[in-house]
């Protein structure tokens, strides 16, 4: 790990995003104390659902354009292990992505 | 929308499991602050997802059983447009669950 | 079971859609034996993947409509086991769904 | 696209799998018709959508080792155009798989 990660640039975007996530589960907690009706308070997991998932794509999408990218560049013009690895992590990271 | 939804009896438990969603996201906060390893960040985001649909899927199941059944029971031997309706509403809410 | 699953009515339509899907994955299969662009391979997954979901979501929502109401309705004014097995099993139904 | 995509190698294992899942439609396609019960089609649906994104993992893992990879290496130890093309590509197939 660098001390710079692949999302060093869009890091306040980021950080915006999951403070507007945590006030999305905030109200959710208020909904629920509230007693508001079921389906209203399932619309709203499902819309912090996809903006967690929103924020995931978007660090993955700068993960593969920089840590991967890097990790093949320096390992020459045939791959390497650290290449292989960095490529196999991003996919089980995909995996659990997907499979969430 | 009654007095009593049909997660009455677990509101409790609903709201734990939110204020710990609420403390993943705030965690995610400082891995992203902290610049913090993209893939690690990745694994928490996954872990808040499956966290949240749980929730979901547990308010889904009490709402099928007390709000639909109830709304079945009293329309009749035969149904009527208030079960319809009800039925329809939970579906669209399932269908929102899964693509999200 | 009944001799008459909740989606006798619809029976042709499900048989219609799933037979396009069968040709969707017979499309994947000339696509990989044609060494065809990863990508868009991918994106038929996806296609195949969004209509058999779309196959379930319809599945469900008649599912909801008629075993499960008919099994709340005879279950009598205060629910009863058959009713809540009813429930508790399409609740499982649906969290596969989710997860998948 | 090359004449060889990311996943020449495993070409007769992904056609194997997606020849298994043919086979799940089709065996889709008789329940319905013979009117079994829905949660029991559901419970098959279920298992067929995640042989695909089985499949689309599996695609996706070669295609960053081979496509992505031989973009980033011949875009030279700064990155580029073709570069980056490769990777959004890559970023919009996986959103679509985790939306799906």
């Amino acid at each position: 790990m660098s001390q710079h990660p692949g999302y060093a640039d869009s890091k306040a975007d980021h950080l915006k995003r999951l403070r507007r996530i945590e006030g999305q589960v905030r109200g959710l907690q208020r909904m629920v104390e509230e007693e508001q009706y079921c389906i209203d308070v399932l619309t709203q997991i499902s819309a912090a659902t996809k903006a967690l998932q929103s924020v995931a794509l978007g660090l993955l999408d700068e993960h593969l354009g920089h840590c991967v990218a890097d990790a093949v560049r320096s390992s020459g013009p045939h791959g390497g292990p650290e290449a292989d690895a960095k490529i196999r992590e991003a996919s089980d990271a995909i995996a659990r992505l997907v499979r969430s």
